[in-house]
């Protein structure tokens, strides 16, 4: 089942922002509240209100897909539909949803599939106490990232971001270090040529339309220079190049934010963590985290004229 | 020509510990020396003792190679010959030497090829305040990284980098995690196949051989498993892997330290900065670990039955 249910329970003791409500299985969200005192209430509608201050869970009950699926499919309709002003996610097992039929390789490019847009419009960040971090690439063995970098992706993906570091975190112009794909950046093309031939093209391009972008920059300094808060964005080219530093820095405390749709989400940065479900040990740092980053940006939305 | 004259000489100032020689062109070194009150006398052989507790300096002249590639060289030799106890080395710049004719990716190789050993034999390790990391492969661009990875390598390079701990940090059973290639270490197959096929057989015949090996595990979660004290060594597959996590947790002050060679070694884990040179700004703190990470072993070999 995973640690989805407790740790969102955990979060939630002391919650005082905006009205939440819970999709998901009934059981194990109930038994995760029971454990921690919060109270929840079962409705028969996503929309429906729980009486008395508690928080409304409503099951998707068996929707001929998985029930991850399924309340992420309701989670999106109400945002598009404007009846929620965002999304958190908790973690799924993603192997264990391939195995059951699902089509995606996780929640983002199945997020932009549901709000009608191409897999690679949807961007993942992250944000973590004093990093942030884009990723041009996400899921892929790493042998075949070099094949997936093109310069006009990796353009995109950092006007993506730069967008929303903009319109969701109030920086007015983001500094951003865009990282090569080799060591040291490729030393001058010593160490490979991808610098040279598709993302030196791509910082280019953006320093051209008046971006406040550096690189091709190494990986080993862009995350140093975050620290010492020299850029406010490092965009890494694969996976692990991103998620290594940020995860060595901030402790299980970042938050993973999929910029580029037109609806907000946030989510855990860690998996379901089968073998810590029931032994009160999974950390609620990161779900809190998720919460807090989407009540923040959903009211600088509702501020903004 | 670079800070690493300035770095080592601002390193130097109020060493208290073993006696030092510096070998390198006299004309920069002395100047660093004068720029920061440090007291260096010039020596016309490697060895000579400087006279009233100057530092003696060596200037290894015109001998038909870079003047770093022959102070190596001559490093080497006395380590080798048992007149110096340990070498700690300033930056390099290595495509400046490849077109001068050097023939090595770095130091480290051209260590092993000073001591008669093969490239491979040389493990790079670096140690930083928390984190100890030794990486499986170097200087590859990242798409040679997949096909460089063998099981027998990577079994060789844990077993090197655990000797060393043992004998050289007073570490008697280190803990090592050892990172997959992919992304999530692959997720059982679905990002990738190294993991089943390279990496997890090497760490099997590691654990079947005593050693506290786990692994392959995610980037993500080794270092901040390090971090957390779970773990005592990290081994990446690859540079950035190992080294982007490192220096944006230690800031700069982690140290390279060259493991499976018969002599000591450290070296500052930075570049020859040259658009620092002569700004003052040059940060002397990786030297200076460096400096003392050599002082350290070198010590405890000497303390040895």
């Amino acid at each position: 089942m995973g640690i989805g249910p407790e740790v969102c329970a955990a979060a939630l003791i002391g919650w005082s922002g905006r009205p939440l409500r819970i999709i998901g299985r009934w059981a194990p969200m109930e038994r995760a509240a029971v454990a921690v005192g919060l109270s929840v209430t079962r409705v028969d509608a996503p929309d429906a209100p729980a009486p008395g201050g508690a928080v409304p869970v409503f099951d998707p009950g068996d929707a001929g897909e998985p029930a991850e699926v399924a309340a992420i499919r309701l989670a999106v309709r109400a945002c598009l539909a404007g009846r929620a002003a965002g999304l958190v996610t908790g973690p799924i097992h993603k192997k264990r949803l391939a195995a059951q039929g699902f089509a995606f390789r996780g929640h983002t490019d199945f997020l932009a599939h549901l709000c009608g847009l191409p897999e690679d419009a949807a961007v993942m960040a992250f944000v973590g106490g004093e990093l942030r971090v884009a990723l041009a690439t996400v899921h892929l063995p790493l042998r075949a990232v070099p094949a997936a970098l093109h310069t006009p992706g990796i353009v995109a993906v950092v006007e993506t971001a730069v967008a929303a570091l903009r319109a969701d975190l109030g920086l007015a112009a983001p500094r951003v270090d865009v990282c090569g794909l080799n060591p040291h950046a490729g030393e001058d093309g010593l160490l490979g040529d991808e610098e040279q031939h598709v993302i030196g093209p791509a910082c280019a391009l953006l320093r051209a339309r008046g971006l406040a972008v550096r690189g091709p920059v190494s990986a080993e300094t862009a995350f140093l220079a975050a620290r010492q808060g020299e850029n406010d964005l490092v965009v890494a080219m694969y996976h692990d190049q991103g998620l290594a530093p940020l995860k060595a820095v901030d402790f299980g405390r970042s938050v993973n934010w999929t910029v580029g749709l037109p609806i907000l989400r946030t989510s855990v940065d860690h998996g379901t963590a089968d073998a810590l479900v029931g032994t009160g040990r999974a950390d609620p740092a990161s779900f809190r985290a998720a919460l807090r980053l989407a009540a923040e940006i959903a009211d600088r939305r509702a501020a903004a004229p």
